[in-house]
């Protein structure tokens, strides 16, 4: 089954192969399937050995394929490494990483494994990791590394292949080269470009000149976007004056693209965002990560309950009534999560913004219209056939339909309204959306149930 | 303000300078500024331009500008194009677009559109597209290019270099060329090993041979995460017989994955998935999008409901047993709808499969054993104060405590259950856990009332 290759079963085997090997001290043969696998597989396969195992196979891996897995590593994993290496061995791999991964390692490790890395690393480049690290943390500027291929626009093509040729091995893309002019960003080659081109045409005669940066502070979500829309391999990043202070490459963005996507989808479930994936989260800090909005949707529910107490005689006289409440909530719920879901998104991917909100309004109504009518109907059947009353059928599908045009209608605004007001409209999902649609839903249910019944 | 370069508003200015531009007759000028902006942003202006105006500045691109611009067009766009093409603009159009590029586009067009499209694309590549649309619409086979560089084992580096300069303006991408050997895929090298190499140096010794593929058959979704997960720019593309047939580039691999993400967010708001954006899908659609949904919730939350009605003596005897129903049904919903959530993500994101499911029952309950707990407390000291009976603050807290392990169960099982029963775990989300939890918590709420009061 195909599917087993995408989960972690073929990885089991490898495991077990390793096991099986390490235990034997057979570490020839270790080293050959290494050699034979993805780094990022042997990344994915060392994340899964103990704390004395995996000092042991690590110095087995060559030099260059070392800090290669090392990059694809788990910082918690990285950490443990850090702390196992020598002064030498922790030299090396620093030698080997491209400057955007240790900047993203240091950011999440402890302060004194932080300490000894920077202690370790050489001047010129501690200097650019310091550069790096005031950069906000979601920010383009801590995206970027700073190996790049830059030429200048006198340049012949060959000339330009020829410093590309000597720069390859430590820059992390030399597909794109920027062409500088003091420090500032004047132009860009593709390789592909060089490649078409005849040696001795001229760089400033190939050159794109119109180009698309980011900007340092540019927050990660939007450089993702910006992948997404211009298909590019790499953006340069500049500084307020245009120079030319780093690159940001499409593998970073996608990683992004997922890691906000969960962001978001959590999010709408009222849950804090986690840094971690679900086992690694502690129990306590998942429990810390959803009580805040269940404490806060939980207090804002019991208006609901309240506005029911004031219609107890209500109740009394037609206990019925009670048994329609579950139904009109979910429905009300589901309808408004539906809106807002469908809002939220449009507003993640740029489909959607604030001065659409009537037309998001035109599209919720006619939408609920045929909606509501439906939903109104096929239960009115129900309640009449179950119940043999017209009256109670007709009160229970008049709220229903005005519950579904409710929900609608909050459901598409609130998101916009946040995002107007700089909140996350991730926030205005479901559980918001269904707390304020019950309130309401409750309150048009009984106003009708009393005026109908003469209560 | 940054913010507004990722919305409409410099779209906006841009449109309003052309539409002018276009009223004046300022062929020239409008072509200027065609030529300085990226094909991405030229295509993104042209979507908002009528029926008379698209093909109109359409002809003022230049040959190749036009094919990268009509390449990122929405679909009806580009339909609306093709019809107002002339046979001759036609066959100049196909001709420079890249294969994946037409099939997709063929993918989503009018049969007689389609049919003229054929007609007009010379036979060699007729044959290549029709191989291209047999492939299942969500697999990597219909993904992928056959538009890649391929060299043999005996050539050096000179000479493939000298290849890829020929083959470049043709091919999708040149940055990596696959070694091929009666067809089958023997090797690949990327253009940074060719340029890192001698000229004289053999491919075969430089060349890559722990190749990862796809196969045709592969679901885009787990296409989009190999790319996410090796960082690769392309991926080789074979069939059952290990022969390359094709590519599939990091850029599509970003739309599946933003596409995939939209899916299950919408999947888990109970919408039937939407093929366009908001606003370009209709009323009608939209409703025929979220109706189904509500429908089997509606009436499967009318259980929660008949489980109410027999317990009417219990809310005649206290009425205010009724007005702790929606904080129940709410914050059960919510427990539920977090902890699934946070199911359905891992499980995407390959972090969580079935043989988990003991290791989430056991985190969810610890978690619900914390987080119920505190809410418990909260709500019982509230209805203390407020009600002043001991009796109903034990009864709803207990009740309440009872709903958050019950819902964080049903919340971390279903969504595993449903995967492994090959159902999408997205469809586990909110909505029907908050209907199974409902019925759930009002039982045994009122199961614990009727016992404490004696009803």
């Amino acid at each position: 089954m195909q599917e087993e290759y995408f989960d972690t079963n073929y990885l089991e085997d490898d495991l077990e192969k390793i096991k099986e090997l390490l235990q034997a001290r057979k570490y020839t043969q270790l080293k050959e399937l290494f050699a034979q696998t993805n780094e990022a597989d042997v990344a994915a396969i060392f994340e899964e050995l103990n704390e004395k195992e995996l000092p042991l196979v690590f110095r087995l891996l060559g030099k260059e394929e070392a800090a290669e897995v090392f990059a694809f590593m788990e910082h918690d994993t990285q950490t443990t490494l850090v702390n196992s290496m020598t002064d030498k061995e922790l030299e090396q791999i620093l030698d080997d990483l491209f400057l955007d991964d240790t900047v993203d390692m240091i950011e999440e490790m402890p302060a004194n494994v932080v300490a000894r890395i920077l202690r370790h690393t050489d001047p010129k480049t501690r200097k650019q990791i310091n550069e790096l690290l005031k950069y906000p943390k979601d920010s383009a500027g801590s995206m970027m590394t700073v190996e790049y291929v830059n030429i200048k626009k006198n340049m012949t093509v060959g000339e330009a292949i020829t410093r590309i040729r000597k720069m390859a091995s430590d820059s992390e893309t030399v597909y794109t080269v920027y062409v500088t002019e003091n420090r500032k960003l004047i132009g860009l080659v593709t390789v592909k470009d060089l490649l078409i081109s005849q040696d001795e045409e001229r760089i400033e005669d190939i050159m794109e000149t119109n180009i698309i940066t980011l900007s340092t502070s540019d927050d990660q979500e939007d450089v993702a976007k910006m992948f997404n829309k211009y298909g590019f391999l790499a953006f340069p990043v500049v500084d307020k004056e245009d120079r030319l202070v780093g690159i940001i490459t499409v593998d970073d963005a996608m990683e992004v693209l997922q890691d906000e996507n969960t962001e978001d989808i959590t999010r709408m479930a009222a849950i804090t965002s986690a840094e971690d994936t679900y086992f690694k989260t502690s129990i306590f800090k998942h429990a810390k990560n959803r009580i805040a909005w269940l404490l806060v949707l939980m207090l804002s529910s019991t208006l609901t309950g309240t506005i029911l107490t004031s219609y107890e005689k209500a109740f009394a006289a037609v206990p019925l009534l009670v048994s329609f409440i579950p139904m009109l909530m979910d429905t009300g719920g589901n309808c408004g999560a539906q809106s807002s879901t469908l809002i939220i998104r449009g507003i993640a991917l740029d489909e959607i913004v604030f001065k659409d909100i009537f037309k998001v309004i035109f599209k919720e109504f006619g939408v609920s219209i045929l909606v509501g009518s439906i939903l109104a109907v096929v239960n009115g059947i129900r309640i009449y056939i179950m119940y043999r009353s017209a009256q109670l059928a007709i009160v229970v599908a008049c709220s229903l339909a005005m519950t579904v045009i409710l929900a609608k209608f909050i459901g598409g605004v609130l998101p916009l309204t946040a995002k107007k007001m700089g909140l996350d409209p991730a926030l205005m999902a479901s559980p918001l959306i269904t707390t304020v649609v019950d309130t309401c839903s409750i309150l048009v249910y009984f106003k009708i149930a009393t005026a109908f019944f003469n209560l």
